[in-house]
């Protein structure tokens, strides 16, 4: 095991893929491409999100549920434009056993589909909404460009929730709780983001507007989920009415929040280096990971203070692994910094004999002696202030590759940045022709929209607001 | 709502049929048969079913790993065994988008033929072995016969083990492992159950032989659980080798342990009564209810000492309801019978006054009063009893239905017992035989075997042990 065998940081796609296998996360020799093996240390992290994702939504009122992986076709062609949008990505089941089916079934693409026919059977009253649910489960996407672990692949870990409203300003109520949902995780996960409002163009199958969650990954924009506001485009073709105080019927208003196996992604392209992953605290499988330093003749009083050390962290409710492998020191420092461990703790006997350990944090590779006595308060305050770095580095970096621009024609004259912040018109004709010039996609307004003044630089009328624009995953 | 909503517990089909979908299990509306939708307080049963299991196999030594849905035709078809008993029962993607698939997809119904190639790739040394790995996922099967939530459906939620050893030895030490996790778990689901070596004609397709995990529901078997010992059945085909100390190559040795949802069917139908579920106090996602009975001019005062109440419980560790929606306490209680909610907790002034409250244990129908000061170790005690009385009854009930049979012909005769024990000389014929003329169908040898004296009643050679044969779901 030697730190060359994983290619240098700057080569990112190769640094990306190899990553992923060597830090443990996953295997992608399955044989089916883009659908790959989650391996025992991926999964743990993966499972470790969905705790913080079933945290927020539990507590705010919304109830897991499972639906069938299966579609029937019949279902999901009801709303016009989800279908459009969907149908070339879909994996066919044709024939069960040595029967063709008379109506084709579909892998859920997304779970709109399945959920509302029973929708129109659950809600009845005003007294029912809103109803809001979710799920965690795999869908299925038959990607034909380039797959890459955690961030395009055809089998997809995703979670959604779907929500139900009386009317359009109680689904707004929904999007706010969303966006404040969507804060909260995205510090546990120490990943900054925007959120842009798509253009029309390019909204969600079906969806009355979309936003998108982006976040910023080596040069380019990696939408991490999105929020969509239906209205009631869903609810006319599955039929989802309630009746109200006086007895008149209503379609409902819907709104989903999804995001994807994409946030690991996030965290392994924004947050990892040369030495491997850097996970944030709050999924970290091990927060700490305790190396013993023993030294010939005081092996088992090493061990015997590390195994106390470890009791005490322990019980203090961090999660902590005691290497004791057969190994050299130094080889467990390689193995941990590859996977991405917050803090390493090392203990030798010279420690033991002053009352201290050694703390050494993954994000900045530094090293500190701390008293046993307050081995807690320091991994308290080591941790948070891990997530804190973590988080502001990346924010700060995402930041800074923004800029306005106001003649896209010199665009490809010198260096791109990386993320174009542009005044616009607001019309779609113009919009394209920026997507042309740049060799871009709009990613939309931002949300809340900002007004711009001055001029659209395609058209030359007035600009009302700025739109963003970067290269994309 | 009223009671006599529920059919009666002697209709057992059409009492399991109604309760699971009134007590919020699941909905079976959906529109594909044999696919059901988890509604939310099933699916929080699953979850924690699901839970108990992640405990005893992580403290095993197991590592969760999670594999693709999807299976290449040309790795399903490699154990011949296998695919000629599975081939019939496989949904078959065939096409993605509008392209028909070079090579056709399967649903999974099982995983090896998924993770045994990836075996083959991770399994190199001795060094490697004992490989423990486990997941929990959902499998597909295309269902013939009539389908019952939980019992019997095409997309089931499954939980495998999946181990490759050094030798057959040691996938022995394997099997006894999973038996004591079973006895384990069985205890916390307070299921009675018993093992059954299964005939040869009826292992699972590429077992060297099969353990039927059995348990008794309504006058017949029904199978929650398999444990198989593949020997190299499938290390053979898939290429799954290991090299020794001394430099040669083996084959290694494999078991799998799977369970499915049907645990909760069994407890579904073994534990529940005419009022509704009765729920182990381990997968409750209540384990107590707490009920105000408000009185006119003291709503206040019950209220504020009914959550006191239960902020002492949830501190103590319990999961822990107030209802405190505007109902008779009538109707609450009935709504969280028909939940199966072990422990009812009904708090009014009196009680207060007298620093007391009712328990009501949901197994018994019976309350009685507790004093305050002394809740959290009565409710322990009392969960505790739960448990016990449930899986004594059902233990009691399973072991009464067993009869030793020496004339099968008379069996058409008087109302037949339940489960039959038979003397057998071990030929196949002579069990098919016994199958034929009682209609049941043979369960296996128990395991360990038990030794018989005396004749086989087909073929009147002595027997060399008992064999067990029921009507099965």
């Amino acid at each position: 095991m030697r730190l060359d065998e994983l290619p240098p940081r700057e080569n990112f796609n190769d640094w990306y893929n190899e990553i992923v296998e060597k830090a443990g996360l996953t295997d992608k020799r399955y044989p089916i491409k883009g659908m790959n093996v989650w391996t025992p240390y991926g999964w743990k992290i993966m499972q470790a999100i969905d705790s913080l994702i079933r945290r927020e939504f539990d507590s705010t009122g919304h109830d897991e549920v499972n639906f069938p992986t299966l579609i029937p076709e019949t279902e999901f062609a009801k709303e016009a434009e989800h279908i459009k949008g969907f149908g070339k990505d879909v994996y066919w089941v044709t024939h069960a056993g040595e029967n063709e089916l008379d109506v084709p079934l579909l892998l859920r693409p997304t779970s709109e589909t399945a959920m509302y026919p029973m929708f129109s059977l659950w809600i009845r009253s005003h007294s029912d909404l809103p109803m809001k649910i979710y799920q965690i489960v795999s869908t299925f996407r038959y990607e034909t460009k380039q797959t890459r672990a955690f961030i395009r692949v055809r089998e997809i870990h995703f979670f959604e929730s779907h929500t139900a409203h009386r009317d359009f300003e109680d689904a707004e109520a929904q999007i706010k709780e969303d966006l404040d949902i969507l804060g909260r995780l995205m510090k546990n996960l120490c990943l900054p983001y925007m959120i842009h409002r798509r253009p029309d163009w390019d909204k969600f199958a079906g969806a009355y507007y979309s936003l998108g969650i982006d976040t910023f990954m080596e040069g380019k924009i990696l939408q991490i989920g999105s929020i969509h506001q239906y209205r009631n485009n869903f609810a006319i073709p599955y039929e989802i009415k309630y009746e109200d105080e006086r007895g008149e019927h209503h379609y409902v208003h819907q709104t989903t929040f999804g995001m994807s196996e994409r946030l690991l992604g996030a965290i392994i392209g924004i947050h990892g280096d040369k030495h491997g992953l850097i996970l944030p605290p709050a999924i970290a499988p091990y927060q700490v990971v305790i190396v013993p330093i023993p030294k010939k003749g005081h092996q088992e009083k090493v061990y015997e203070e590390c195994g106390k050390v470890g009791e005490k962290l322990k019980s203090a409710g961090f999660r902590v692994h005691i290497d004791d492998r057969d190994l050299r020191p130094g080889n467990k420092y390689y193995y941990w910094e590859i996977r991405g461990v917050p803090v390493r703790l090392e203990m030798g006997l010279r420690d033991i004999e002053k009352g201290e350990v050694v703390l050494f944090r993954r994000d900045e590779m530094k090293k500190k002696s701390v008293k046993i006595e307050n081995l807690n308060e320091e991994v308290v305050s080591l941790l948070a202030d891990i997530e804190r770095n973590l988080y502001e580095r990346a924010e700060r970096k995402m930041q800074g590759r923004i800029v306005e621009a106001d003649e896209l024609s010199d665009l490809d004259m010198y260096s791109a940045p990386d993320i174009l912040q542009v005044k616009w018109c607001g019309e779609e004709a113009c919009g394209i022709r920026m997507e042309e010039i740049t060799g871009m996609s709009v990613l939309g307004t931002s949300e809340p929209e900002e007004k711009a003044e001055g001029e659209c630089p395609i058209c030359g009328k007035n600009a009302v607001k700025y739109v963003y624009l970067a290269k994309t995953y």
